[in-house]
């Protein structure tokens, strides 16, 4: 993991792939344990992106490849018995999680690969090269998304954003966050606010990350979003996706919505950061995309401990669809798209 | 406290004065534990405000009131000597929180009374007459705004709240929640959803308040509710208030003033539930409203659960103001008052 480029490259990325096992930073132990996890099968990789010991679309994607490569390992046999297994592969890696296109998009681009191939042993070796590449393009693409972000930001500028969208989320950078760390490398950045973004508060991951990084900023209570952008006390708001539509309509960390509803009545720009593997090309509008529902069990506890009596209820979409009206402009690895 | 008039009154109001004490339900226990807390002074009164023993703009104002007469307690010495120490009272209770203008309306109305007593003795007197008028008022305004804010739900009602307002908030019956429960009795009530309404996680204590009463509700996170008024599923916000100005701008929990804009946005009658006595008519616009910065702790942490990295710094202001041309009606004990 690259904050601001400090750590060495093999400890600390989010995602690492070893020959024969993904190594995967637990998410959900940090910011207080830093543990690493190993994978050495698909189902592995599968159980890892379901319970969010790897968590952000970015991220999502890069293990999701090398996690087809591992699926693909010891497979015998002639082109029929690896295309079945490929087959099952895709499933089960795509059924780990439903909202982020950057999953479906990677192992679409692996599955095609081994289509291609006239054997086992190719096929693997095909996989690997295409995971391998989908990581690459993807730090890439971040380091770019951070460039061109970071020009919007003007002097003292104070930046508002939601979820964690840094290096543990995309593996090197970030989206939303390398626009905001590259403001602060700038010197442009005045202060940074992180939504709490419960129920799992990836903004303790975010705080975290700008604490390693030294980007001065404050958490803030997902409450208290509108109540900031009413008083000006924010310049843009700059946030994450998962899924983007043909017509700017797209899913991210549920809040994000009423961010961008809150900025468009404060006239206060709303940008969205993601590469370009993020847009969904088969999908027109925001209608179309699949909303992950998680067990309510993270609503009525926090960080393990029961915040509500028993019996009580909840509610747990784990993202919202935004209309793309809302949108200033996508900040992607090729420029501003703006509408 | 009454729940739909299920529990002894002596027993469950959340405050309660017993002729030489003021007894409070620990509202920071629950929804876990039912534990009363005694105060025996003015300055455990104000403590008990303070740190939220007791919370809720109608509960604290009636708190405050007993906690002056308490304060007179044991007074000698002429009129002068008597002055001075209401004063005393007066300033402590008043300095206790600062932004629901209930707890200033009731100590002044205490404090009238005693500047027009002859004596220490006739003062106590009529100091205890008024605190346990503004004690019933409290209670026979809140249920006629259970009872008018009913009738504004139709069959199958959704209802969205945020914080507590029920009994524990209100002594009696509740504002907002008063307005559900009323729905929910008259059985035009299909859900209530209950923010969370993070730091404190008041939406706990609603869920608790709306399982006693019978109510089906869901929790959700703060970030979810514009999703929720998106899609529809909610066929109008009621919300409590803390100050409510003479141009209808009023402060609420932080996080109201986002649910405002979102239910407009998306078309959705927003409603204020309040007592008369919440409407402070030396105040023009919400922009004289003092908010109240609390501990950044009570982000940083979730029920006494640290959930940030050492270092993380974050911002607490309690309540935010809402501008008052969100409001659809404000519903009062006297009927619901549009623009």
């Amino acid at each position: 993991m690259r904050v601001s480029g400090g750590k060495a490259k093999n400890l600390a990325r989010s995602v690492q792939f070893e020959g024969d096992r993904l190594v995967l930073i637990d998410q959900r132990a940090l910011p207080f344990d830093f543990k690493l996890v190993e994978c050495k099968s698909v189902e592995q990789v599968a159980a890892a992106i379901r319970n969010m010991t790897v968590r952000g679309a970015p991220a999502i994607g890069v293990a999701a490849a090398y996690g087809f490569v591992l699926g693909l390992r010891g497979a015998l046999g002639g082109k029929k018995e690896m295309d079945a297994r490929a087959q099952k592969v895709y499933k089960l890696l795509l059924e780990a999680r439903p909202t982020a296109v950057n999953l479906r998009n990677a192992i679409a681009r692996v599955m095609s690969a081994c289509t291609h191939a006239r054997s086992a042993n190719e096929a693997g070796l095909a996989a690997l090269e295409v995971a391998q590449r989908i990581d690459e393009e993807n730090a890439v693409a971040c380091m770019h998304i951070g460039m061109n972000g970071a020009e919007l930001a003007h002097k003292d500028a104070r930046i508002l954003t939601i979820c964690n969208t840094g290096p543990l989320a995309c593996v090197e950078y970030g989206t939303a966050f390398a626009v905001i760390a590259g403001a602060h490398r700038l010197g442009k950045l005045k202060m940074a606010y992180a939504c709490e973004t419960r129920p799992r508060a990836q903004g303790s991951l975010t705080s975290w990350e700008m604490l390693q990084a030294g980007i001065p900023h404050r958490v803030i209570v997902d409450g208290a979003a509108g109540d900031l952008l009413r008083r000006r006390m924010v310049d843009f708001v700059v946030v994450g996706a998962d899924r983007i539509a043909c017509n700017g309509d797209f899913a991210n960390k549920i809040g994000t919505y009423q961010l961008a509803v809150l900025a468009h009545e404060n006239a206060i720009p709303f940008y969205v950061a993601a590469p370009m593997s993020t847009f969904d090309r088969e999908l027109k509008n925001g209608a179309g995309i699949e909303v992950e529902e998680r067990n309510e069990k993270e609503v009525l506890e926090f960080r393990g401990v029961r915040a509500y009596p028993q019996g009580a209820r909840a509610l747990n979409r784990a993202f919202d669809v935004t209309p793309g009206r809302y949108v200033r402009g996508f900040i992607t690895e090729a420029g501003v798209i703006r509408k």
